[in-house]
């Protein structure tokens, strides 16, 4: 059975969301991030990096969410999460998902892991403060040049929705108001309503 | 036929050699950085993220790296730069190149786009004196942990080979010594000398 590391309130959701969505036989671990769980000896043997979220399978461990996403749909072809007939149409979904993993995610995470990428309090406060306009802008260029609607992709519900879920479900938190982002806005609401994601946000506040 | 557009010195060649690699037909159009011309009009209309690479195919345009790797992959399969026909092992190959474009690329972005994530001079400063830690502590993770040798995979040459190349090709620039790094030193050197790579940093030098 496939094996499902996680942390809460982390991209994680966007995998775990989709592995409930495809049907497959799954069991979950909880990563502790306040014990700093992520960076002990054990799930270093998970993942290296040190980072959720990571998934066990019969052939070996999968990291990256992008990457999860890919194979979640390419193995459970049934639940019709991504079109993976389609060379074009799969990449044009993966393409959503890597401005959300390289760029969405990175703006977003120079709110509270600017110790990444400078060692001083001072830049760190400062890239704290460009969070509300970096976050804004990607949002921006999602809302009026990327999302297609009803769901990201168009007409039909593909693995890049719950990714967008999980990093829209960041904004309040990064400074920026969802309602400049109507469509996004009500794409977050809808998703919140389905019975897959209900199921997995009660599991991880559980 | 493919249009594929690139900028000089930039992650754009990784799709650049898998063009190459695939056996593709293709034309290239060279975007103009030193002049911004990747945030003109005209190239908002191909890529609104003012971002390379792009490729126009007669499907639509694709962008983002390793959307397009996947794509360039998958429409190719002949070549055989990626196991398509394997969820499992093609996913390893997207996560390794997930990682190159939300963390590798990350961290080296950082030495001249801090503007991206911070507006004072000061942060940016801060920024560029910690990419030879950054981008030296991702490259020890490959090296140690994520390259199986003797291509990025293992046995067969994939997309994340051209990637790898491109990254590490920007080492010293970031002040670190390839040295440090053996295998992926060695896998540099060995891209240098194929054909399609030889081909295609002559096209771009041209």
């Amino acid at each position: 059975m496939l094996k499902f590391f996680y942390a809460t309130n982390t991209c994680a959701l966007a995998s775990h969301i989709a592995l409930e969505d495809s049907g497959a036989a799954y069991e979950t671990v909880r990563v502790d991030f306040k014990s700093n769980e992520q960076r002990g000896a054990e799930y270093l043997k998970v993942n290296p990096k040190g980072r959720v979220p990571a998934l066990v399978t019969d052939k070996g461990i999968l990291t990256e969410t992008p990457a999860i996403l890919a194979f979640v749909a390419q193995s459970f072809p049934k639940a019709k999460i991504a079109p993976v007939d389609d060379p074009f149409a799969f990449a044009r979904v993966q393409a959503f998902n890597s401005y959300l993993c390289s760029t969405v995610h990175v703006a977003h995470a120079h709110r509270v892991r600017g110790y990444r990428w400078a060692d001083d309090e001072a830049a760190h406060e400062s890239m704290r403060r460009k969070v509300p306009q970096s976050v804004g802008d990607c949002f921006t260029l999602i809302e009026n040049e990327m999302f297609a609607g009803p769901w990201v992709m168009g007409a039909d519900y593909t693995i890049a929705d719950p990714y967008l879920f999980t990093l829209s479900s960041w904004l309040e938190t990064d400074g920026v108001d969802p309602a400049r982002f109507p469509k996004v806005n009500d794409h977050r609401q809808r998703m919140a309503e389905r019975a897959a994601v209900k199921k997995v946000l009660a599991a991880e506040a559980a």
